[in-house]
């Protein structure tokens, strides 16, 4: 292909507004369509109510349409005004964008309705694009520093988690069996889950004095490992936040003390040169 | 309006007992209509339990009436000793001051007594003027302080946990349908925060096997991020109270340093005798 | 009274075995006084069960009647080799050792069975006083005076948690009514808790839409507020271990003090130089 | 016994292979057993499923022949290549690879299925075998550290929760009784520890007044001790993890470097006096 046409001024200036958030037409942009979005969203869930949908179906439908319309106009902007329009539409974003407007057009031809009602709910998905501008907000950054530097000790210990439940399970099955509802090791081992992550639904309980035993082992274990994640969380937070700095073991060539802070220059302790 | 004239004497100490808390007769006033107002809700809860209702119904009755003349004695008294009335009438304590009072009055003239009781049961909220009271204690400050640096990054975390209800939710509904109970999105929703919150009261609950393994999946999700709120909190708290904790703030007399650990004889600055 | 008569060297001796733990024989019966007590506690237990009750009566009735000769034996050891019997008798733990062993002699006399069941019950707590050995397992130590600091802030906590759910149990009795089984408030209130405590037991549910709006936002909230009172002991049990953070075990080679604070230049405790 | 014999190349050779995860055809040796065991365990559990063993039973019959042979064929290569044959066949790892492998050829003489399914089960413990390697991706260490020094203290814990549980649910049995579906005490216990680990089935759940007062406050007590473990978790695990030491915000006079380890004397920037 040759080389891309430079964009003519109402296409920089659009592309501003569609696909930053600094200036303010593009914030004003940002948030009429986090509405937009939120309302596609609201009339979904309210489409999927019988008696609602039943009732006032003639405005729901409109709503849907006059939505449809506005991430056509908005997915045809998005193309024209980017310099690598293929680039755009095979990104997350761009596919994201196309399956969010697409199927109330399929509903023109096809039955499968409910199908396309759990493709429109992906819309929401659009919604972390807008989050762009949350990620200004200053709180996300630091949360999601604790959560990039958590992750894979809480793999670590999710993975125990799945191998203590897979055992217990597996026992739960034979000690209760398959009169108390535990009628193979899969559902065992999701009451297993159920259990230890102290929800209970108690749709399956254990009745048998030794399945009882066995749960309230599970059941405090489960209140024991709970602190785990969070004790990782909270120590990664507060250091993410922490006032104290991070220091090395470089030693001073002078009087050996051998704990200065990051990028010293001079020995805090004897005020000699370092790395020299 | 012409300017508010000074207020006599009585007015004056009667505005320290109704409005502070400093004086003995203004803590006895506080604690008295902490007194007044608790009474008034254990009233309102036995009214609400049939049996007792029946039975008790004119000692409820007279108490009733009693409350309600003390308050209105108070709201009368609130007004008078204040200088300007206005302001206090349509602050927040004063429209709840009112709203106290007055059903029991209305209940004269209307039937509709259940609506009534609901209005009745607000007068807890007066409670939180005398709370002030509480701030006094110390510790609800540090808690409070922990609280509110918490706050953004708790509302940070919340939308988070409200995004993936939306979508965990209506993957439900797609995955478990209406035979499973799971009859819409926003019940799905609802499920989906009774899961995620770990509280499972299990009047709805997955039956196919892809719904229970998706399930599996969110309540995994869900003990995992019930580290977040717990940590950010953690953290907070820890900063709010640790200035205070392992040096005190003995002042060298030498060198000014401020920070020793408790019993320290020298300086650990300049290496001269402290506490002499 | 007349001055207490000099104990001899047996009641002494006795003195040393019954009330301390310092010896071996001390040790010995405080370990066999432990397992007499769980007996009993077993004991207690399986009379409670039907079908157990039924086949050995004969050896519980039995066990039962060794353990309380044991305990009758244990309580008049306890009044003889003690300097002040009365202090003795009427001490918490003298009223416990009272109550733990007249139940069976009343069974004598009286039909009431189960009321002495409960009182039998009782004989637990006579477990507290042998736990004066764990207070040395040393650990316990630490817990106990990280919870002592936590308390008057987790008592403010519980306070606002009450209210919450006092002023949230009022709407949902008012919001569902008695057909959802929130039948009067004191019942919604007991629901309420069980909903922000995450047990969700499932015996009352909230049914209406808005109910389960309400129960959303409720259940929201235990989970947020969960965080609290993990955040406080979390930063008190950092607190009351913390105090090999600050400090390094470098030694003073004049009087060595072995606590300094990191890059002390000066012994706080003698004042000379450190470090040279 | 004689000097065991120098073991030949292709013993060493599958030694490395087999024992260890160095090399490249170890590590491959590893991911495959793994991979294998994985397999086992899910036949295992598709087995439990009637309805998918009644469909696809000879490809599950196939998938556990062929899975036992390859695990028959590691234990006789693990035998040959060690050089203390003895130890391993009585060692922890070298019992649960034969238990994981006899059951299958057992079922040819006997019919006692289902015992058998429960051994087979415990190949998963194998796993923790192949987790050496997971061992050198370096979380699980600090966690494992965090976990072993938490434990004596956690153990000090449950064992008060083991005696609230006690008492509470005795007192539960006497208040709620038989008809509430407390029927003996250990059931009432059982309940305690549903209840206060906030995991709340509700097949039991109290119904009298007394009893749901007790069973509130049974729930805040458990809401408010949820705290203890994670605080003991948390500072361990910040303790472990801590590389970092405090800073105050000290200025230097020189060059305005505003992060000085607490108690330096000279600044690390500049090399120049602090405090003077």
């Amino acid at each position: 292909m040759a080389t891309d046409p430079e964009p003519s001024p109402w296409q920089r200036k659009l592309h501003e507004i569609i696909y930053e958030a600094d200036t303010t037409a593009g914030k004003a942009f940002d948030l009429v369509l986090l509405f937009v979005i939120l309302l596609s969203i609201v009339v979904v869930m309210l489409e999927s109510v019988k008696s609602i949908n039943a009732e006032y179906f003639e405005y729901l439908y409109i709503t849907e349409w006059v939505i449809t319309i506005i991430f056509t106009v908005e997915y045809i902007l998005r193309i024209i005004t980017i310099k690598k329009p293929k680039k755009y539409i095979f990104s997350f974003y761009g596919i994201i964008d196309f399956i969010s407007t697409i199927p109330t057009y399929l509903t023109l031809f096809m039955g499968g309705y409910n199908v396309l009602l759990a493709v429109r709910a992906l819309r929401l998905l659009r919604i972390f694009r807008i989050l762009k501008i949350a990620r200004y907000i200053g709180e996300a950054n630091k949360l999601s520093i604790a959560l990039k530097h958590s992750r894979p000790k809480i793999l670590v210990f999710l993975f125990a988690v799945i191998i203590i439940t897979i055992i217990a399970g597996t026992v739960m099955y034979l000690v209760e069996g398959e009169e108390s509802g535990f009628s193979n090791i899969p559902l065992s081992i999701y009451w297993c889950i159920v259990t230890l992550t102290t929800v209970g639904f108690g749709d399956i309980a254990p009745v048998t004095p030794l399945g009882r035993f066995i749960a309230s082992f599970i059941m405090i274990t489960g209140y024991g490992i709970i602190a785990v994640p969070t004790g990782i969380v909270s120590a990664e937070y507060s250091k993410a936040g922490e006032k104290t700095v991070p220091v090395n073991t470089q030693v001073c060539p002078y009087c050996a003390e051998d704990k200065h802070i990051d990028g010293s220059e001079y020995c805090h302790n004897c005020g000699n040169k370092l790395n020299e």
